[in-house]
């Protein structure tokens, strides 16, 4: 897509100074400008970049004196950042959501029914009985099984897989490659040591404005549901269990893993590749530390936890500085049995 | 699917206490239960909510008498679980191996052949020389390579990528998203500092009865096969890598990782987050505790373990209890140090 | 494919001993040798293997001498070795990239190129504007976003998802199931506890000859590029967020995750299930070990790191060993205190 710094300044409420005309296509960062991008300038610190940058246009604040010379046009809007943030959403809302119309060949059940606004690429699946919502964009390589239902403006991207009876909300955005509502890892042992499967029967249910990220899985529910809550972020390759929920707006990095059963709280932050034990419940608010193990409940809200087998991070990092000299403490007590 | 209650009760040889015509088309936790879902009691604790459900009908022991009032339907039978468990894996099996038939597009290279009661969907693909079994299941966009074999009975779930001459046994189920036979991560380094792929030209054989969960990875032998013995049971997002041999009922449980040429013994149970060094072997019945880190052979079988650098996990524990005490350990010592 | 002795002596510049129109169609490790199979023996720790193989033939050095009789054929090169992966190496390239042609049905947006030597599998899908050199491989259900660029003999296997504006160097590989250029893991706490996407614009560049593992993920930069450079190899289930850079001929083991705007140095080689906090600097030639943290900038080159919270490794070590040991330095303490 291509725009003219004036009907970029117009966008932004902004004045140009330069040549309006000029096209950009591209948004840059300053300090990597190339012709055709345009940057901004919000923070002084980068303030030398600005005489430096290949940038076709600058985004700068009203207030902006330029030290030296300028090479490049600027567009003077009352808060740079904002200016500038305004615009990436404009643009990464128009490269995702300009995608609409049925490719071929795709699949399609007759027994389910999309509203407006579809997007549905070559090679997606859609099975029996969904109700998919309007405004949902739906990749390619995208399988959804049965029973399924999406709200409206969602967006499924490639090759993500949906299985049976899922719910999904509205504005959610699924990344490529995860895995929503396989079975549950459940088996119960026999007494000749070997293991029998337990049907996972349930589903899974993700509210509205959820992010989930790329080869990220999600279990279905043994029974009833596995739930992840309105806001919630979660990141990729993170492993969900069955019947585990996920409170309001928690977030959760990277490679981390949540066992079958536990109940997350609400506003939780939890670093990349931590892991919590199942059948657990873990407080409001309660911040978990990378690599962090959670072996049982956390019952006050607002703490933060680190370690293998975590405690108050304060107290982990007491214990750890400690274990960093056990060498020398060690002496020091050799020291004392001698001298005894 | 729906059901009258009279046709469950005749399922399960119970008898129906209510109107035998209604219909359910779920089974519900009796503490979740609604309209048109079928629910258990069968254990005492649970008793209470028998009297609150919404479940439509609650399957209850023969000697179940209740001591308040009852709105729902019942069916008894002599042992209420046992019934359940009948009613779920009959829902489960249903629900799974009802899909019969080829829909299209799909793509199936000639050289290759499929046994009876196949179901290959829309967007399947299986290239030259494969021999699938009869009554397999498989799903949208599962990609098989060339030379594969699956026994019967099988189930590949949407997505799963097996690649060539991957050999899988009779009663297996592969999760979506897997990768089966991907190449082993082997490079030789070179004298200037880079590095050469090493081919890897070995496979990836599964035998009977094994479960792979969603978007794990298992990596075909440099030379040789890569081996998953009959019944073990491996959760999403695991790491296999080349020439590993897990045993016989092993159960690996999330996010796990399993090192080039390890060895894994019959009925260990390794949980979430585990690591295993490369070239090693690990006794029978082994238990690996979360996020345990396993870098040496275990010749003893039967033994649980766990820490960052693993042994034996009472004295794990032990020695973690002091960690989370060293700070005052350190005080004990200044005071030693004070009184000489 | 099959090759008589004779043939495979003439690739390799050896001798045949015994009949050179025998025909082998595999390679097997000496000691799993069977009828129809090719060895080799370099090692003298494996000699006896040699006289019990059950292969076709065994490739061996001009001066070998048997021991005993051997019912096997041989053939003699300079270096039974070198010899050995000479012909593994041409085996691996005609499995690989012997597929050429384009499968139907496939997508390929009129507005995209590709060079000579194309394979297009069926089901595969390739946007607008995109740019692909010759002889690549774009097996079963790979999704190709828009103003992708790949360069020449680059192979991408069954299930790749590749986003938007991601550029691919040439003589790379992209293993099943792989997630390139989804979007970076970035949102704006809001004022009520939720979060705000914060648009991820960038893309990710991989320079030449760089290996990705299977369902691995790489997140696209929120502005600029992330960068993978030439040489790199990444093993499967890796996480790398947005912005990172990894350096040349770094390899990265299984499982591992580095947080957002990380720079790893050159010929780096980190473990399985390492984790990298974000906004950090990793000198070139560190060694990183299996599970560890690394929480700061590390600044000299060439040093191995170790622990949850990385510190040097054999630092560790001895930390290590007495932290295992905790209790009998408890003990010691104690049996100072009553002697006071």
């Amino acid at each position: 897509m291509e725009f003219t710094l004036n009907q970029i300044a117009a966008i932004l409420q902004g004045k140009v100074e330069g040549d309006g005309d000029q096209i950009v296509n591209r948004l840059d960062k300053i300090q990597d400008g190339q012709p055709g991008g345009i940057s901004f300038l919000a923070n002084e610190k980068y303030e030398q970049f600005i005489y430096e940058t290949g940038s076709t246009a600058v985004i700068v604040s009203d207030k902006f004196k330029p030290s030296k010379p300028i090479s490049c046009s600027l567009i003077r809007v009352k808060n740079a950042y904002t200016g500038f943030t305004q615009l990436l959403e404009a643009y990464a809302q128009l490269t995702k959501t300009s995608k609409v119309g049925i490719e071929q060949p795709s699949y399609f059940d007759t027994s389910s029914t999309q509203g407006d606004g579809a997007y549905r690429a070559a090679f997606s699946y859609v099975g029996k009985n969904c109700t998919i919502g309007k405004e949902v964009k739906i990749y390619p390589h995208v399988s959804i099984g049965d029973n399924v239902k999406i709200g409206d403006h969602t967006i499924i991207h490639a090759g993500v897989k949906i299985c049976n009876s899922t719910i999904i909300g509205s504005y959610c955005e699924i990344h490529p490659g995860a895995v929503i509502g396989s079975d549950g890892f459940g088996f119960a042992p026999q007494e000749d040591g070997s293991y029998k499967t337990i049907p996972q029967i349930g589903n899974v249910i993700i509210e509205d404005h959820v992010s989930i990220g790329a080869n990220t899985t999600i279990d279905c529910a043994t029974m009833g549901s596995t739930l992840i809550k309105k806001g919630a972020k979660i990141d990729n390759l993170v492993q969900i269990a069955h019947n585990v929920v996920v409170g309001e707006h928690t977030v959760i990095a990277s490679q981390t893993g949540i066992s079958g059963s536990s109940e997350i709280g609400n506003h939780c932050v939890i670093a990349g590749q931590a892991g919590i034990v199942g059948h657990i419940k873990i407080a409001d608010r309660t911040t978990i530390g990378a690599k962090t193990g959670i072996s049982r409940n956390v019952t006050t809200p607002g703490k933060t936890l680190f370690g293998l087998i975590a405690f108050d991070i304060k107290d982990f990092l007491k214990s750890y500085s400690i274990f960093k000299n056990l060498p020398q403490l060690q002496d020091r007590i050799k020291e004392l049995e001698k001298k005894q």
